[in-house]
């Protein structure tokens, strides 16, 4: 499928690059996807007891045969998790968002977690990085996602370049099934791709049957991941079946929008975009006040009249979309913000202060990360 | 190159099929490498003070930077060799003609040699093979070049599945600089190509400059080969100045013909055309005496009036590539064919001795090679 054109001229999701304000409803029906619906966040919460909230609030909005691997599992037979990360800059706010969900999922459901890094896919679909680059990344990503608590008796990491002894073989098994007319399709390959960015998309479908080849039997998986990444997972679970492995399913979130507005993703390439988990208190402070798109007023006079856009605020929007669990007070500082009560300066403090203090935690966690890197890496 | 087109209707050679009465002169003008000629002889006999018989008969017969690569040689820099199987099937006699000069050239340069064995190649270029079969012949094709006689301290085996830890990553960087469009002119893939065989010529070029890139410093390669792998190595010199590498060196042989006649080359997957090194000497007997095409007149009288025709007798053919390294025993032989001395049944006798000693020896080299295949691949 190719995407560009489907989708319209306003928006373009790939799995390499987001443009334009992107229209969810129009992706569900482009990528086929089915939208979670109150039936099957009961069916969720039979298991978790509480929806985590960005189940609640849609962040996670869409899925694949979601419903299929919560009969699986109720009938006895258990998922495991599969996300990862292409390492190609340092991680930003809009990295952590699927991963925190993810690590709820593995505690909720006791499940197996394995974590991809492709340190290939960005050196091949990047003219300008090298691997060298690529693997300081690595190796600084690596850190923020062992610091999200991620359980290191659950989770194993999968870094293509270091474990290609397992992954290379059942790359091929994928490849040998895929044409270069279905990659043209999927991803609109062309004439002058290079070859090793043609291949990828097999090694990104192998840790959805790795734990199924390593254990001699067929494993459910669940991927949980931003919904550019779906075109792979397509051509994945077409493929799958035809090498005696099941479907696997997933769970697709939102893009976390960058400073500057609801359009595209955040975006470590450009720093008026994104906030990064290296972030000092100053920096974030700094971006937040100069870049966060606001939904208020031009002057408090017509904020206090007419009152503020929460859903075009963007400081809102990262309340909402992951640091307010608390409905309640996000509740509060929505119709605040609304009625006018809440200015744009005050909003952006609430936010500020919440960074921080997650911030503080995560850089903490990090530091100590690195002891645990082995524990992960090889197993 | 679109082989296919350049090389005429009546012969095609790519490095998965060699059809008809290839043409080498032709062979030599469409890949555009060099012939070897008397000069780059007595440079090589130079340091190895007799010349191997395959070069001697122009079984080798063309090469790619020879030239270099012996006056790097001359001026200290040492070359190390590089040469391969893609395990498909049995080996057979054909396949031994490269390698046993390869052995030479070790021995004659005391050269460090990387025999590559690319596990998935087959598989992926051939419909109905699965990777449990290319195994099998793997670990059945490793004890055959073992029974060479390759010096264990000098030679290292690349299998690309066991090895992708140090190959795939390697293997992408020579894929980033390789288009579809190039695989496409190169090898003649197209739109059903599968992504596995688009990226395959990577993972070729890797034996080329894995080395270097071990050692940390450049060394020159040279890599015997049949002339059907002249496209992949092509590309390969190609690529590798871009990534601060020596272009390799080659030295190219003729297809060992079948047993049915000078057309093509020996393939295992059609019985009667290959003498398979696990043949028994009752096998190897009926084998020549049924098959192997006879360049003698059809009666007994008419052969001894006019003579035989040795250079279409695969018997005589056999010998000259193959097992009988005395020119002056080579000469009488085809002196008394040609003048009809020599019966094709007698002709056929000698053939059949030889390969009957040869391969007893071989055989019982092959048992004792079981024990030495740890030494060969993990180094």
């Amino acid at each position: 499928m190719n995407i560009e054109k489907k989708n319209g001229e306003h928006f373009r999701v790939t799995p390499w690059e987001v443009h334009g304000e992107v229209d969810y409803e129009k992706l569900i029906r482009d990528f086929g996807v089915e939208k979670i619906n109150e039936q099957i966040l009961e069916k969720i919460k039979k298991h978790t007891k509480e929806l985590h909230f960005m189940l609640r609030r849609g962040v996670f909005f869409a899925h694949r045969d979601l419903n299929w691997v919560l009969n699986q599992y109720e009938k006895g037979e258990k998922f495991f998790l599969y996300t990862g990360r292409a390492p190609s800059g340092p991680v930003h706010l809009g990295h952590l968002m699927p991963w925190i969900f993810t690590k709820w999922l593995q505690d909720k459901f006791n499940a197996e977690l394995w974590f991809q890094f492709p340190d290939e896919e960005k050196f091949l679909f990047k003219q300008g990085l090298s691997f060298e680059k690529a693997q300081e990344y690595l190796n600084d990503n690596i850190l923020d996602v062992i610091a999200l608590g991620f359980d290191p008796k659950k989770t194993r990491f999968l870094v293509d370049t270091m474990h290609a002894n397992l992954m290379y073989k059942e790359a091929c098994k994928v490849a040998k099934k895929i044409t270069f007319s279905m990659v043209k399709s999927s991803f609109g390959m062309n004439e002058q791709s290079n070859i090793g960015s043609i291949f990828y998309t097999s090694m990104q479908a192998v840790p959805a049957f790795l734990p199924s080849v390593l254990k001699s039997r067929n494993i459910p998986c669940l991927i949980p991941h931003a919904i550019d990444q779906d075109p792979h997972f397509r051509l994945t679970r077409d493929i799958l079946p035809k090498l005696g492995y099941y479907k696997p399913a997933s769970i697709q979130c939102l893009f976390l929008p960058p400073l500057s507005g609801m359009n595209s993703k955040m975006s470590s390439s450009e720093s008026a975009s994104a906030i990064l988990t290296s972030d000092s208190p100053n920096e974030v402070e700094a971006k937040i006040k100069k870049y966060a798109f606001s939904g208020g007023r031009d002057t408090v006079a017509e904020h206090r009249k007419h009152g503020g856009v929460p859903e075009k605020d963007i400081s809102y929007q990262y309340l909402k979309m992951l640091f307010e669990p608390d409905d309640k007070k996000l509740q509060k500082i929505h119709d605040n913000y609304k009625s006018g009560k809440l200015l744009t300066s005050e909003l952006k403090e609430i936010l500020i202060e919440k960074i921080n203090m997650f911030l503080k935690e995560h850089q903490k966690k990090k530091t100590l990360a690195k002891k645990q890197v082995k524990k992960f890496l090889k197993w």
